[in-house]
Formats: structure tokens, sequence, C-alpha cells
């Protein structure tokens, strides 16, 4: 059984942007975090729902023929399966993210961004 | 599609101990919130994984035949299914939930405590 877990002591512990580090998992999904600086690509997961609990900063989240959402600090979003979005962060932002197992970070979207679920570590 | 949600605005709006509250839904799951004060009753969820990631407050998980977790302020653990657990509080604690739709509050055990699935509410 794996032991508890301190966000702020794991969001310390990396500094890249855009690759999301798995810290938990129940149920068939993941617990990842992820620093979000700039802008992501336009994607989208056909079967799984994804949800955004903002810790730090201010994340805009573009959705394509909807309005966009803005997160601050203790507010989630959960985006929809099938529904194509775009996050966008001037700021860092931390972002705890949920998601199936199976999730791929770009979704239908092949990018340089793109980060292969096989190579997506535990931290 | 559901819109944003503030966790502090929900805490705000209920004052009931040990009565979740459901504010999200993603991959068959909800997410749920809850305040809690005092001592829970002994219960296992036999299918399901349960998250709990705390906001305020010291929360004390107890398991049986394991050490007791101690979650803070950022801290979350993921009690594995089958894991019999006991919540306890000495000042109030709030708490944000992952589990299964399915998951009954008390798991196994039947209690004075106990909200039936279909009575919690969303908020």
């Amino acid at each position: 059984m794996r032991g508890k877990v301190d966000l702020a002591e794991k969001f310390a512990s990396f500094t890249e942007h855009w690759t999301p580090k798995i810290v938990g998992e129940m149920n068939g999904q993941f617990v990842k975090l992820a620093k979000l600086k700039g802008e992501f690509v336009w994607h989208r997961h056909q079967d799984e729902d994804e949800m955004f609990l903002v810790t730090k900063g201010r994340l805009k989240i573009r959705l394509r023929d909807r309005d966009d959402v803005e997160l601050g600090p203790g507010e989630f979003f959960v985006v929809p399966k099938g529904v194509e979005h775009s996050p966008i962060a001037d700021d860092e932002v931390h972002v705890v993210l949920l998601e199936p197992k199976s999730t791929a970070h770009t979704g239908n979207t092949d990018s340089e961004m793109t980060v292969p679920t096989e190579h997506q570590e535990w931290i």
C-alpha cells in the first residue's frame, strides 16, 4: 500500500513544464501533477473525462465552440470525453490531474509536446 | 457540461458533518466534499479504492493492522479496496473524496451515520 502524498513536496521535486508526473492511483485512474506554462496543443480524449484541479496560478482552458474556463487555486473543472480543449498558462500553474491510466497526454493529437503514456513516471 | 467548481465556495455552503456532498463526476466516479468531526465507524469498501485529499484541518485515518495515516492540508491518501479504515477528526476537517459512484458511505458497515447512496446530493 502506498503512503500519503504531500502535494507541495511532490511539486517541489520537479521543474519541467507539460510533463505530468504520477503520484497516485485509484480505481484504474492516475493522480498526476503537472506544471504548465505557455500554451498546449488542442486535443481531445475520445473516451476519458479529465479533471483539472489548480493549486497555484491561473489556468485558462479553451474549449472548442464553448466559452473558456478560468481556474484559480482551489478550483477544478472536468473536461468531458470528446471535448477538444487547450490549456494556457500565462504564468506558471500547478495542477492536479485525474484521468484513466490509459489517457494519452495529448489525446488524439501527436505533437512534439507529447509524452508517451509509457514514459510518464511516478515521482 | 458542468461548470468549474470553487472548493471553498462549496465548502461554505453546508455545515453538517459526515454527509458527503457531490460536486463533480468523471469516469464513473464522484468528487465529493465532506466536513468531518469526531470519529467515524470502521468500514471497508470491497471493490473500490477511496481517495482522501485534505484541504483544512488534520485527519487521522486508522487502518486495521497497519499504522495510522495523518493528513494535513494538501496531503492525500488512497485507501485501497478491502482495507478496513476509520477516519478521526479531533477538530473539523474539510476533505475532498474521490470514489466510484457505487461507493456506499459506510461500506460494509450499516450504522446510524450511514447516508444511503441514493440520498447523497449534488451541491
